[in-house]
């Protein structure tokens, strides 16, 4: 089947503690798919696009009802293998006032992290896909699914389907292979139209130090280095989000092109319900707004809507649909819609 | 039975999304009973009045159940009907943040909409009643509706029984009336004692335009067109709500009588559990200070609590009492009641 | 076993409305267990300390459950006894917005209530204890338990073990020997080198009134008196709560010596979870201050620290550990904690 | 208001473990309301009949709650008095498999129990009542108790009203008082026109031992002692349980006359849901086919249905009407209704 | 894309009372996704065959959240129109013990009723399929359903798609059409392969009254006037059901060729989950028996089996595979899989 | 702290689907704590002796709650260790009706996985201890966990500790160690006084045919030739169970000593709640009646009781008491204990 935009990444089921309550306080938890790569797509298709995912999942009950859980928001898990392994599984505690939101992994030895480098024949899935979107999660899990990560990419450039990749980058995940991400993660960008990462993403992976000036400075110069080295590279967008509390932030975005930056006022989170996948959510309404070809202004606008809006979802994914973020960024005051 | 205060429309089942769940996002619904009629009805119960509703239900197990939740809160349900038709339903789906609460009706061929206008004998009903109160839903519902509603206005000024009418126009309701509706709510509000209608509502039915002046000037000019133009009318009644996100708000309440104008400072709204049926609390507690006697001001005041403290009880019916009320005008600090 | 911190007082089943919900509004309750002193024993184990319960509970599931509550926390039970009695309840109404909390006492005739003055036999129990915490609710629950509660407090005086008392003075549950509080309470004060309590509470004791001056004044006469005829006392402590809506709050602390004072200042307090057990809370960070050998001011940063999280966390218990308490001081923006 | 049915005895307030959860299990509890006489009161109401209850709940939250949940089902509560005391309740853990149910009444100082004997005034609530209906819990709360049901059943027998009474004999809430019993109960048996209870029931009763014969012997012996003893005494009633498990057991129903004894065959009770309140579903069942005036036999037969039906509600109350029951005897096998 | 098996119906949203409540006894529901066609496509694709649906629904979040309930089970949605018109609804209680399940459908004015006659390409849909499968809900719904079934039987016999019928009369359904659904479903009738409906279905339709004779002769000779009368007729199946309670049951299935009938021995049910939805998953087990090539008395076993298993499965769809069917049919006892 | 019965295994958190509901169908999991050792412990604790676990677990959230919720049933936990490795998991199905019940492993690399044999000092911990317990299940996990099982029946051998050990031989968590498993289970056995498992068992670690024999030949032929093989063997105890449905099986215990077989009727086991741990709960009745000194009939009689009433617990562990068992085995008929 054609597909508009192809995501690979690792699908995860995320098990929560209810509410506002610890983990194990009760004997129950609430359980959510995610992952990455997923959030993008989940939030692509509910913005109208033909998404599909690449990934590794094991053949057992949590995988399948994984896989559909995604199909039920209309991606096509054609290229989705069952292989040897563990379900990839992370434990939320969910944050409320000044304590923090906490993420147990309890991904080690799961199905994607086992699965060889060449599983998955990128010439044949990139057929008709205008997007391919990966995430610096993907190579730190494993070896192999950097390895992986970079034959999509590499397919992808030859085959002129556009690259996004998301740096994403989580010390943890990557353990004992550290030293190598910076090298690895940068080999992919070279191959990237689109990154998603801020000054400190752009700086850990160019060994870049911007000095002692200011933030606006600091973003500037980084992107300037980025647009330099990456030679593909046509975009970097990121959000900067402020904390008062688990309920209550405030988040703005930036969309750099190689001449110019675009950036929105910051909009205030009040009464948080979720905070997960909004970073997300902001990237796959980038992608919405460089597919539909709105002005930079726009795209970073209705991203950072998107991004604004994931916050009030349950769950890690996206669901609000077109209509949804251009009311919120209509700013009309609507207090019920009837 | 004698009755203080009878209420005739629609018996609502409200099916809700749980917590901040968009609908269908798990497999649950959470039901209330509602109505605008009903909500007021309940209110007034719980602020220690006598009061009946009229209205239509389908004699099933919804039907029945909800004439139940009525009477739990000690509303007399003598002037029921059990009939052909519907349940009248509404889905909600709570905001969060910056996303709206939404409401999708699905009350067409309701029992009530397909009662013919002249089921209830109100010379009967209207015994001992001080009071009548419609909203200007059962208008709109049905042309059958609409009549009963008139018939009962009607009785109701034959018999000296004050009438109060919350206007609560809603264009999708009225759907091919709509064209009528200017007509039939004002041939309504002639019988009205007390009109529930900001200057929006007023001009809407009056065919009026205030030009091009400051909002209390449109509220004075439009209150000055409706005493004018509706003769029996004594008050005016409405309040004023200003949003920055689903979980803080702000209201005021304004009362006008044919030479003054009341109106409350705005009280903040933190923390909203349930925004729905605010406007019926309000509608109650501007009937509880013209029964009990309060000043104008002690009435607006207790009316804009009532509304206020709404916002803090789930389901669609104000449960607080008088005293509840009363301690949150008092504006002590009260963190816990033991 | 030796015991470093020692409790005594009632443990209460608390049944409370889910979220935000009136009593019986729908047909559930959530359970947990709580009670003053319960709370300090499971916040100082949780904190790193041995602690340990003296108590008396009825020999049924409630009783029974109860105990294995604050074991699964790490507190040892092995000075309750299980007794003639009742299981004492509270049940509790979440507050929301303005509408403020509520408790309803339902612990008359309980298996504490009902104990005789010499169940316990502390010369044992005391062996190898560091502190000895009692609050004002067990005097207040019968003259046997308030009895029980000086023969601890001298014989602990008896043996150098620490002793801290939290006046927490409640009228209602005085009863009928309110008119003796002052005086009780008094003399139990005369036994302890730490004291929770504002200017209201050693006012109330002491019969004490500041006259017309400032907050700051007052509290700073009220600890001189304090300090002046407690001969044992070595610290006062206190937290000042402001109000805004149930969800929405601030809180400072307060740490007197003879000689200083020593303050915090005010932490937001932004969507509120539980505010139940917070004065718990802040005690046993006190507590846990004094015991470690903080400096006053860390004391009772921690102490506040301790208390502000704690309404994060559902239930009577503050669960945290000094790490997550050092997170919160530290002031790091921290969002999701991986 | 005019009633047909009068019950007075305690309301209570039951807390049971969800499903087939232990007390305290996990950390929840499912409320119902409950009690012998509302039991009766609101399956005759479900059945059809004006029915309402005289009772003393304490002036809380609780005890309003229970007073709408019987208004719910249309029990008149004008006879209800709120008083100084307690709410009465019970904790209730659900049987399985071959694990029985276990209740754990806490009931003791309820404003049932504390009020004096003469706080109702029988003549005027009387009034129109065809009958009144006491069990014998009522007796054994408080000698105040026995002492009003006393005035109450003499109060029926001179207006000519019909007096029925449910042994319902339970030793542990007569605790010290159980030495007087028999006396009380047959006091109070004196003025019945119809007794619920079996021949151990009447053997306590009256003193007296049928010997060593069979179980059919007994109790027709049984029941020609209490004719002869009781004057007022018209009709005997009970039910016979077999039990293979809490899921499965088996009914059978029994009603003497003067003359003749009709008996039901047992019904097998498969998947059964909630056992409590079955005794007071048949009451409520004999009660009906008198006051319609059914025969014997189908008096018996009705009120063994809806004992049998009971078992299939969760909650005290037999919320079923006069269709299910004749559904249920007519023997059709009915899958599911459209 | 190419189907194999494309199902023709109504889309329901069911909303059933949790557990063993009635109706509303508590505030909340349950949803599931239901309609009998929707329901074989499921199971079908459960199976692994590749289906299709082809509907009308609303164009509203619930009809979209439908849709996507469907996707999630891999049931191909590109053949469902969203219309004007409601979501159709039901409103389940389920059974207990003696207590029936009871149906209370609300589809009046529903998107699929109101939907003209020739809104789908058939010709086109039909591409590819192998069959053709409707129950006769679907002309029961309205005269312009019943016509679109009628147009979508002609087009499949027309492409040699096989085509197949589940009687499933209902008369509440059909309401004042009652009269002509025999000719109407005759009409249908003669388009199918394969049909199912015992011995009163098809005497129902055919105007056939087998007379005094016993149940065997009754079916048998039933089939035979079918076969006789519908040109296109292959295969007759059926279920039998004995009901002891709502718990306990048992299942037997029959398959007639015109040649011969193939029965299984009666499986008994204990301790049923959800039986709604059994005949559905009997029907898409005799539809995967004939698809799969099995032996006539295979495909009934298998059938069978199916619709037991389906007792045991919350929800409408029956959620197994072909591997938990064949353990079943194995009658291996094995109590827990590891 | 001196240890009555020392169990080393793994402790398991055990994630279950709702109700009857498959894996992942509604959005939530129910978590309990469990494994096969810790299971033991916990029933010989309500049994009212001191036990005490030797373990490894995580040192994150998981690790500790279920610690916590080992304590909360009375169980020493000095012996756990915090290490390397992640939590282990159990996803399970609960069985219904035909369909069976279905475990999900998920323990790889747990930290009991990954523990080196020599972890904990077995000397030290076997000071006062009167049995040592350990199941198949821990040599199963991984090589360094057989040893460690070893070295701690060696030890307790050593010091006159009795050991028990329950061959539990499950293939799929000895993997691909699966040859070497009879050679390790016949080591262990060799230092064990009780060995729980069946002829099966047996014959499997023996090597050993019984030919073609009756059951019971079959049974007291493996019994005769462990006695022969295992000098230190003097008990062994199993239970045979009878399968009709999830719901409805049958279950009868027996217990060898070199000289007699004692057996108990078979138990009908109706409604079955949680299947899960029976046999761990029948293990612990065994060693409940030697340790307490009962006679071989009465100690299977305890431990079939116990492993019957299990059924009816939600979760692992079997909460229930000696009084609770005891009241089994009266064969009383009670349907409520008040």
């Amino acid at each position: 089947m054609s597909r508009s935009i192809l995501c690979f990444g690792e699908v995860l089921l995320r098990l929560s503690a209810p509410g506002k309550q610890l983990l194990m306080q009760s004997g129950s938890f609430e359980a959510h798919v995610g992952g990455a790569e997923a959030n993008v797509a989940v939030s692509l298709s509910r913005l109208g696009h033909r998404t599909a995912i690449a990934s590794n999942l094991p053949d057992n009950a949590l995988g399948h009802s994984c896989i559909g859980e995604l199909q039920r928001h209309g991606v096509d898990i054609g290229a989705v293998q069952f292989r040897e392994g563990r379900m990839g599984l992370y434990f939320l505690t969910h944050g409320a006032g000044q304590r923090p939101a906490e993420v147990l992994y309890d991904r080690a030895q799961s199905a994607f992290a086992l699965a060889p480098a060449e599983t998955h024949d990128w010439k044949s899935l990139l057929q008709d896909t205008q997007w391919l979107h990966i995430s610096g999660i993907t190579p730190a899990v494993s070896a192999a699914a950097a390895e992986a990560a970079l034959l999509a990419m590499r397919a992808a450039r030859a085959m002129n389907v556009n690259v996004s990749f998301d740096c994403n980058f989580r010390a943890k995940l990557w353990g004992t292979r550290s030293a190598q991400a910076p090298k690895i993660l940068s080999e992919l960008c070279q191959h990237a139209d689109l990154i998603f990462g801020d000054d400190r993403d752009l700086a850990f992976m160019l060994g870049f130090d911007a000095g002692n000036v200011s933030a606006t400075e600091k973003r500037r110069k980084a992107a300037a280095v980025a647009f330099e080295t990456f030679r593909a590279l046509r975009w970097i967008a990121y959000t900067e989000r402020t904390r008062h509390s688990a309920d209550s932030q405030q988040l703005a975005g930036t969309l750099h092109t190689a001449q110019d930056v675009f950036t929105t006022r910051p909009y205030p989170l009040q009464g948080i319900v979720d905070r997960i996948g909004a970073g997300d959510a902001f990237a796959a309404g980038i992608l919405h707004g460089l597919i539909r070809g709105l002005s930079p202004q726009a795209t970073v606008d209705f991203a950072t809507a998107a991004g604004c809006l994931k916050h009030t979802i349950p769950g890690d994914f996206n669901l609000l649909g077109v209509s949804d973020i251009e009311l919120f960024l209509s700013e009309v005051q609507t207090d019920v819609r009837r």
